[in-house]
């Protein structure tokens, strides 16, 4: 596990030029659970996979709407992507407060980059140990950013973080050139089937394990899950795969963090 | 005991992504005793395993009262739940004062994650080593919650934390689906059943060492203790089982912790 | 004497979930020389074993009066026991002022442990190390507590802590259950007893290496030392001990704590 | 990976009277991917290479306009450079409302090499991982300016700088001497021609991964992408060379830096 | 030399319970040279060894007063000692000013070990590396008091600090009893006498090695050197002993402390 | 390149009484590329080798005017040296503005060197890596003095700072005494005459590498650059040395630096 | 070189009662070269030897004047001597200010002292690194001190400080006795005869590396320097001596120090 003696803090440069703190940080983004984004021209959406630390308890809430226009899937530290949500929440808040109308998605995204730059040169704080899917819908049309733990964001047609991520990712790479004219539904089938991709064998996609968030059109940040969701699931589910519910993970050692099941 | 060069506070992230010190804090909530926390439509309740250092002590204070309508069951270090439950008082008084009712219980407790958060982005501080059952009824019916020192919280139907809280959560699963339409003092001898599961050989249920504190209906947030747990302690009693009381446990070293008994 | 590497600071996690400083501290409380507190329903009172560096010199307190309705007795670190002491003084002088009557006890005792917890949650600073027997009487009767450098407290009927109080805790189990409706000189009688049971070969009680205060029924809280705790003294003396006067032990290398004579 | 004692931190020197952490900094700018700048005696102008870390996203900004008359390029850690660049847009915003004019552009580079200065000579922060070419136009004609983590900056006809940058400098040193004359879509070229020297094999230029900002006669700074580029992308493609598009490099390790392509 | 870990700083508790530092501290208060304190029941003086790191030089005061009820010797590091000097004479000054009277001495002697607390509680300061013998006297008599580094202080009839002081309390243990009714010159005699004690060999007592202080009765502290202290050195040679004046020690190494001669 | 273990901060005193990291900073200053000065009783002047990093490159500044009557030359890190130059600039403006008047060349220096004091005897800071050559003129005449990282300063009538100093020092030594009565331009002869002997082999004196700045007699602070230093050039030159234009090395590794050619 | 690891802060004790930072600023006193300060009852004055680091330069300075009426020397790291003197400097100026008079020599020596204690019980910074011969006259005579890094401070007769000053002092001691009655030019004799001890073999006195300041009678603080202490140096030189002017050493390593010649 010892790579070097220059990795105990994110003010400290490698001979080699590198900051090891902001690479491990951006290590727990791989291994939350499955977070897929994709839009069109008009929506754009955000698809994850749900868990619950036992069969008793609630399921751990992933996407979170931050204004009527933008919403986000998380993967990482659950708390730390909180901390974040709340920021972005004030800064809209704060947006329409003086300017009276919505901030635009891609200065948000800025701002939350931003901020988590700072935690990566100064000492006696650490990156955020989260990596974001923001989807936001403004004058400009919708818009797919992710922003991650360094204060590096990128804007995506179709975006897959997460555990076992790079299948969702190949899924999409497959796919994205058609979702430009696509309509909604057809795209949340496509999130659907990304998503699938990253399950581990013995899982299935269920509306208790999947929640999808979209904007755009004349719609605000709507959340499906539960009943609302059910729909697309039966959509996707193959004949042959009736089978067992999606059994939760048991979270072991690491319960801070959505572990991908 | 040895594991790596990267858990020595909570500012430092381990090459696989990892922030060993928030997983240490965890453990300590394992070692306190058992606390039970179920709920049905109407009621929230919680039951504990009270300890003493001696029989020359009372019984450590394992619920408190937070508000007329919210309390918590700990299970970690006693002096930093106090401070938690210093914190939620306020929390609530000053919602009284300023909107002149009670406190969402869902609100409450993202509160006090979000400052078990702030533990674990600091130097020079440390996260709390308590978990908490938060039990509460509200507009939108009863509540139960677990805050964990990471940060996170979960909404639970039912469910167990500290020592050999496994076998009362494998007892709650077992029968958690009945709870919705149980009146109160099912309820409570289901809590105090699963309570029992958690129990160390040689060691009994009793009303000194038991306390149940429950919430709903029309009944404010209310604790039984002593001669008001005695007549559910007696329900509960195995006829073959009258034997010695519970004897407190002696503390050995982790005298700041409500060891499990 | 080297346990593990968590165990240099009071904001560091061990990976079972340990902090080892504050146990560490704990120890400072085992080494003083000893204290007894027991109470019946109307008079609580603490005993101490008093020691002095010397001949030469005075005997060094360990029991202060806090308020007219309360008092302590220290073990461990004399310089921090005067701490806690000022501030719980100050604490009674403010309520006074402010709510012009006398604090209650249990409150007072809350406060200092939460002060206490304070020095185990930060760095920079550390835990105090000196536990506390608290006598008090106020509208709910008398009490016995005892805080810890954890802040942690526990009430209870009869307690002994420092150096071999094991032996004055056995005695005080065997005894307690009839001091509830003893007078006072009976109780003292009894704190007598149970404090010379954790006395060395060789040493013996006499009014000067003994003091005793008492608090409850009309009595505000009373100092007995010397002359007045003489009559006392001589009740308990067994006929054939009537042999060497205590002899102080000489402070050596840990003259900053009262040791256990 | 080793080298000595005195390379954790800035403020520390090595008997050798060097500071190893600005020099380890300095190391992140040569992994960046390549840009090139150059001028003529009308027009400055910056050329550099785009990333995108997977087929699904856009490409990563590299090129910023700060004021009208002021545009840099970067290479190192995107997050920093954003960074810098925010605080030279509000150095020119600040210049323009309190002198009612463009801010001169060496005063500007002056001013960022001396925020660059302070991070290497205290505790608690760290160096800048970036490094700029900074093209601008004034009263004085055009400028081409490098600054560096050290707080270090010069004035230069040409330069290259990234990931295998040296390719780049080779063929700027054979032609520099002629660019004084050039209209500006000769300098376009070879800023291209420059830019294809420091391609890794099997990658060749094309709109999307190039972009070019100049800024210089009547113009103000302006950006080349995607469209506006492919003439000049066309003009310098070989004949035989017609072959793949560049395949972005996919991220890996070290996503937080524009990484050579 | 080595003990173990846990001594490097004083807010950091060894695992059997103790802080090092403190000890440590405590050790520079035995290497100053010696001072004697005694009390009868109208009078208290010191009575100190003074040094001269060389013949060319003054002696070292040893003895300071602070007001004119109240006085103070030596023993350890004389920088430090100035330190607390300072603080007492202020305290004494704004009591005289607040109250119009002097303050009490055991009232002194407490803010001063509260004082040298503080430094044994936090980081980033060290204790004080002196002990101090405190004469006074106030309406309730004549006082004698020991402070130490740790922020302890007795009461004491008679007492020796410093290098070589067991002799000097062996001394004193033998007299003391009838300490309480001698005239003023007899108490000199005593300390002087106890002070030879103290000496090495080769070295003796002399008008300009030796100080003494009293203060009781009418008289104000009161500073007996050279002349005015030569009659009581003559009154204590020993007739065979008028031998060579002492040696003042050439300071060696650690010349920042009083050593004892 | 060990050394010892009292060498890693500036507030550490070795057992030897060194300071370490202060003479660690002096190494810097040598590894500069050389700067001359002297002065004779009318003028000062100083006289440096510049660098530049690439045949691309402008030549970095070496000799900063600081005010009409003040002038420096720098050896060792260049952005230290800029915050040096701007420190002493807003003096000279703050004392025209105060006394109407120039700041006296002496007091200037004072104050530079008290400011380099302080970073060597506080934590998180570290020594300036710089040297610097200042030369003035005010009422009491010509002025040159060297100020050294450890805070010292020192006035010469000539002197060489930077890499290969010794060869010219040798040169300043030999003459010196003559300067006194020389007019401005064999002054100027001299210095170049003292830089010659500090290049290395195969480098020569060219307009482009060589800066003189002078101030004195009727003359505000002078730069001779370029075309105004090629008279002086020419008149040095060896007619046997009209061969390779000096070549400026190519920076390696310690960029941050001026190295000496 | 290594002793233990008690040594690398002031605010360590050692296990033994030290504290080597201070010890080991001291020794940089020794290091400095010499000075020497005597005084007669009516003069007091100190004498330097004075280096330069070549022959280009002027003399360092060794002898400040504070205020009129007092003078110090220093030996040891000049930057450091710089404050120390500027620190005297205010305090007489603010002493005439506010009291319209001299300040009395040993109350600034005791505010020097006390702020130097300063160093040596905080972190974050260090002992200052010089000791100073402080001569003056007031209205009690003329005085002669030294102070130390440590805080402590004496009065001196005679003294000799810095390298080889054993020699120096040696020559004071066997001669001390004589000088309260000596005219001031015989004084004068008296320390150069004493500085002559100091010099290693192959330097001699002379005018430009010797300084004498004296202060006392009516004379206002005096620096005798070049051509005025001319007479006094003839005065002392031996017949056979008037071969080398002294030859300053070349600094070499500790070039921050006033290494003794």
């Amino acid at each position: 596990m010892f790579r070097n003696q220059y990795d105990t803090d994110c003010i400290t440069w490698s001979p080699a030029g590198r900051i090891h703190q902001i690479e491990y940080a951006m290590e727990v983004v791989k291994q939350g659970s499955a977070a897929i984004g994709l839009r069109s021209d008009k929506y754009a959406l955000v698809a994850t996979l749900r868990r619950s630390p036992s069969e008793l308890s609630s399921y751990q809430k992933k996407i979170f709407e931050i204004d009527e226009h933008i919403g986000i899937a998380t993967s990482g530290l659950v708390a730390d992507a909180r901390v974040l949500a709340k920021y972005m929440r004030n800064e809209c808040i704060n947006h329409r407060y003086v300017y009276d109308g919505p901030m635009q998605v891609g200065r948000l995204v800025l701002q939350v980059a931003d901020k988590s730059q700072l935690g990566t040169q100064r000492i006696g704080s650490r990156p955020y140990g989260v990596g974001l899917l923001v989807v936001g819908n403004d004058q400009t049309g919708p818009h797919l950013y992710e922003t991650q733990p360094s204060g590096q964001y990128f804007e995506f047609t179709a975006m897959a973080i997460g555990a076992r991520s790079q299948a969702g990712r190949t899924y999409l790479e497959k796919h994205f050139k058609r979702f430009a004219e696509l309509p909604l539904d057809e795209l949340i089938t496509h999130a659907l089937l990304a998503l699938r991709e990253t399950l581990g064998s013995g899982t299935e996609l269920s509306s208790t394990n999947v929640a999808v968030g979209y904007v755009g059109g004349e719609h605000p940040f709507t959340l499906l899950e539960d009943e609302t969701i059910q729909p697309y699931i039966d959509a996707v589910k193959k004949p042959d795969e009736a089978a067992p519910a999606a059994a939760p993970a048991a979270a072991e050692g690491d319960a801070a963090m959505d572990t991908g099941s």
